[in-house]
């Protein structure tokens, strides 16, 4: 039989990669209890018709969807916030509001393998539900800051942008749903004469002296904006509701480099702001989302507002490599326990469990490799300590041990084995 | 639009008991670090015929099948151990054994719900490549010991047995490996007659001598063991093998309830030792495994001798809860910041931004509701503190701080209000 491969698309993380990840989610769960939201777990099997209720074409098309042994269909959650908006409709669904909840995990799309984009790839969701406030736009904008900062990040940068500006406008031009989504997913590719073809010449010219007015200062994007949509009263309201969000941000420490009024997202359900965050080092986003309040009453809720989002835990993970940030893991004190013989290894196994209770990282001999192999090995494996057990000196309670580093051994007694290698 | 549900057999996990699965699943990672083992991520889909190898009949037929858009034929990982061994004969190939490896994840089997089995559950899997000896099996009984102790379980017990003295008479009277797979398969579900019927009169007399002497005095049972398979070289070596393991994992400090010599397991692949721990409350296993020498021949490796253990984290989860040892979690303090007026907002996030950066929990107040509503949601929370961000304080340099307990407030300066909430 042929040695196995992982399938397309999907990785192995090593002992080095997982730590990273693992560093990661840490500091989203550290970010999640300094902003008080509560981790839920949701399944990362879903019913097919709730991941695809407002996901959007273009991720509908790249689920990883099929049925199960009782012909139920399914798919592999592509993002969380369907998960948690059925949650809002149901278990949670009494909660006082606003609802603040964190979910980690791995999430699936059937996308072209590249840098940093895998099949499998892990997301911290961050949810907001029950308030159509700036500031909770705000909020979710600020914990994404604070996540960057605490992972090490460097010259990261926010764009932003506002779905309502664009679907006011489309909506006052009386451009139906189903259109709107078509302009809107065209516009996240940068497809704008794609998306603007299919629209009458004045609409289109509206929303491409919309995308026209992109600048990285940010202030004056947003004065431009609201004279440009100063005539369409919902694109208007939606134009000073991102003027109040990203005076919100930048009056709280954290600069909003790109206002984009051309800016999509793939998501059908964005209704409001919505956002991205960048480093130079890579082409895509670490993290980015926005308001969704429409999507919960889809889901046969109270109409609720909610604002969200999702940061690439695996990406973040990768830009700290680039940007050589990712911290040095603390070293705790590891040792190898080795019986000189076999007839040696419980009394051996008894020291190590001694070790390990009192928190001593404990390699045991399981080779029954001869002493100079062992104490090789330790070396490579780069141990503090080799705890060798022999007759000898088992019969005065006392053991060898081997500074590996120094490569320097002396006799100790068993009762100050502790002491010695806590040093 | 309905209300969704979650798929049949899986289920959300709320706050409160995310909360009980991430503190077991810190436990395991610390049971990993005591004892030398390093955490590797594999994805949750893999090829089905790497997942079907040699998990056997039972296993096959409850996976979570499917063909991805590419027409692989793939499947949810329904355990770690076929995805280590992938592991083991590819990316960490020519790691120095003993190769320690540690997963944490969740794992699918479309099994019938029931209390404590779901088709989604979390698994800690301990593996150990490379060794033959009775120390790593005894290792991983006693990390097992170690999770269930630390996870504050009492009266939990360990069941013992060896497919290796099963598979020694079998093979001795040159019954095939299907048949052999199929007794095994019918004696895990402790269908002995149905599994003994298929062979010869003599080897049926053998083996249910053999079931029959099962016992809860542990070294006598292993001692009529060995009487008991004598004449069958292949299974009394596997019995003293199975005898020094319980000399070795009794001498460490962790007891050895039961030895069950008809005792089988699920999984086709396991060659030697193996084991499962229970607690009385629950008549599902908490954890259980064993030794697979073949199983990396099998994926195209050298021939490298195994043993490992999975953890059912949930119903370790589950177990803490029926026996009231769940800890509480330590309480951080938890402050709500409300600013009196709209124009405060910018000024009261300010406030809140430093409180997070000094560690305080903070929730702010996103609903724009009036004072006495705010401080009523921050009460049923149960936050320890609302600082109230007001005009005529700010320009005095000073908030309002409420204890919410007390349900006193007092005036503070806000360059003290770090220290006031620290108390």
């Amino acid at each position: 039989m042929p040695t196995f491969q992982t399938v397309r698309g999907m990785r192995d993380l090593l002992p080095e990669e997982a730590e990273i990840l693992n560093f990661v989610i840490c500091k989203a769960r550290e970010t999640a209890e300094l902003y008080g939201y509560k981790e839920v777990i949701t399944p990362v099997v879903e019913p097919y018709e709730l991941l695809s209720a407002k996901s959007g074409e273009e991720i509908r098309n790249r689920m990883f969807a099929f049925k199960d042994l009782g012909n139920r269909t399914v798919a592999l959650r592509p993002e969380f916030t369907a998960s948690i908006a059925r949650l809002a409709t149901t278990a949670l669904k009494n909660e006082p509001k606003p609802l603040r909840t964190l979910s980690i995990g791995s999430v699936y799309r059937y996308d072209e393998p590249q840098r940093g984009r895998y099949r499998e790839f892990w997301q911290s969701d961050f949810e907001v539900i029950g308030s159509n406030k700036p500031e909770a736009d705000a909020e979710i904008i600020l914990l994404t800051d604070n996540l960057m900062k605490t992972a090490g990040l460097r010259n990261y940068a926010f764009k932003i942008g506002h779905i309502g500006v664009i679907r006011g406008i489309l909506s006052q031009e009386n451009v139906d749903d189903k259109v709107q989504n078509a302009v809107l997913q065209r516009m996240d590719k940068k497809e704008y004469d794609e998306a603007f073809n299919i629209l009458n010449p004045r609409i289109s010219q509206t929303l491409q002296g919309l995308v026209g007015l992109k600048s990285n200062n940010a202030f004056e994007t947003v004065e431009k904006m609201k004279a440009h949509v100063k005539d369409f009263g919902e694109a208007a309201a939606a134009a000073d509701n991102l003027s109040e969000i990203l005076k919100l941000v930048t009056e709280s420490g954290c600069e909003i480099e790109t206002v984009d009024p051309g800016f999509g997202r793939g998501l059908e359900y964005y209704t409001g702001m919505i956002f991205e965050v960048y480093i130079p080092e890579l082409d895509i986003a670490l993290g980015g989302g926005g308001r969704y309040d429409r999507l919960i009453e889809v889901f046969g809720g109270e109409p609720t507002p909610a604002t969200g989002v999702a940061h690439g835990l695996d990406r973040i993970a990768l830009a700290m490599q680039m940007q050589k940030t990712v911290p040095k893991s603390e070293q705790k004190k590891r040792v190898a326990v080795v019986p000189v013989r076999e007839e040696m290894k419980s009394e051996a196994l008894r020291i190590a469990q001694k070790l390990r209770e009192a928190g001593i990282s404990v390699e045991f001999e399981v080779m029954g490799r001869k002493m100079a192999k062992a104490l090789e090995d330790a070396d490579r494996r780069r141990l503090d300590y080799a705890v060798i057990v022999g007759e000898r000196e088992l019969k005065q309670g006392t053991v060898v041990i081997r500074d590996l580093a120094k490569r320097e051994q002396t006799v100790v007694a068993i009762t100050k084995l502790l002491e010695k290698i806590r040093g």
